[in-house]
């Protein structure tokens, strides 16, 4: 595919918590972060949309469809007049979070600290190589309640909602 | 915006005619025409969609939404490697089409030769500065049929069809 495009057809085996922000570690700002801000252009049932995100300063388009193992997902690294020039498509249907990326027990763990009408919001994915690690998998104490099949916390809902 | 990318927040002005294959101009062929594939990533209701074009070798996204005259329009080309990377998603909802551009009393008509499952099918399109010219337009004879406000006749229902 090049530098410039990524194509994913693999399935996403991951694993979604929420977490009160009391318990959140609390050297979370000493790991790595990064800004992400979301919008949707269009979106369809059987989780086909068309999402842009700006991941710190990287723009990038990612269509997605289907759910749970049939999900396939195509992503294209957009220039930032290719970003700027598609984004205002996406208004009222955008989310912002902060997003800190900390290492546990050999996976990354994404904490997701939501902003703007979100803002009490935060949630911890992990994502898995395979079925038995997602299995084997021991949330750390401070995780909360477990989200994973859960539509209303998809990043698509918030940003609609 | 840049010789990369194209903003349209114009309405679009423009009536569609049905033609029968019998009355097309017998010297067609003579004027300037180019294939045209596309697809669609996503459409929700409201008109909302995201379309990749390809037309001639030149390849686009397009993110449209509203209907009439509150449509939106944004346009940003894709290099071929982008346009590879997406064009998959839109497997199952794409046309293609042959569009010849006449010039007939100072307007342009597009007169769109449908292939594939739609092949009987042609359209004339005939876009317009602005209303008056629009009402003013005498179509040519050889004119089948007004469809403008058909939606079945829409691009985006031919597609999903």
């Amino acid at each position: 595919m090049g530098r410039e495009n990524r194509t994913r057809h693999n399935r996403e085996i991951e694993r979604k918590f929420l977490v009160e922000k009391e318990w959140l570690p609390p050297n979370l700002k000493q790991f790595r972060s990064l800004v992400i801000e979301q919008g949707y252009l269009a979106t369809e049932s059987a989780g086909r949309q068309v999402r842009l995100r700006k991941r710190g300063s990287a723009t990038s388009l990612t269509f997605k469809v289907g759910r749970g193992s049939h999900r396939e997902e195509r992503e294209i690294k957009l220039s930032p007049k290719q970003f700027a020039a598609l984004w205002p498509g996406t208004a009222g249907r955008r989310l912002r979070k902060v997003r800190y990326e900390i290492l546990w027990d050999n996976v990354i763990i994404e904490i997701d600290k939501y902003r703007g009408r979100h803002k009490d919001l935060v949630v911890a994915e992990v994502e898995f190589p395979d079925t038995a690690s997602c299995r084997r998998f021991q949330p750390p104490w401070w995780f909360g309640r477990e989200v994973t099949r859960e539509k209303r916390y998809s990043n698509v809902r918030l940003a609609l909602s």
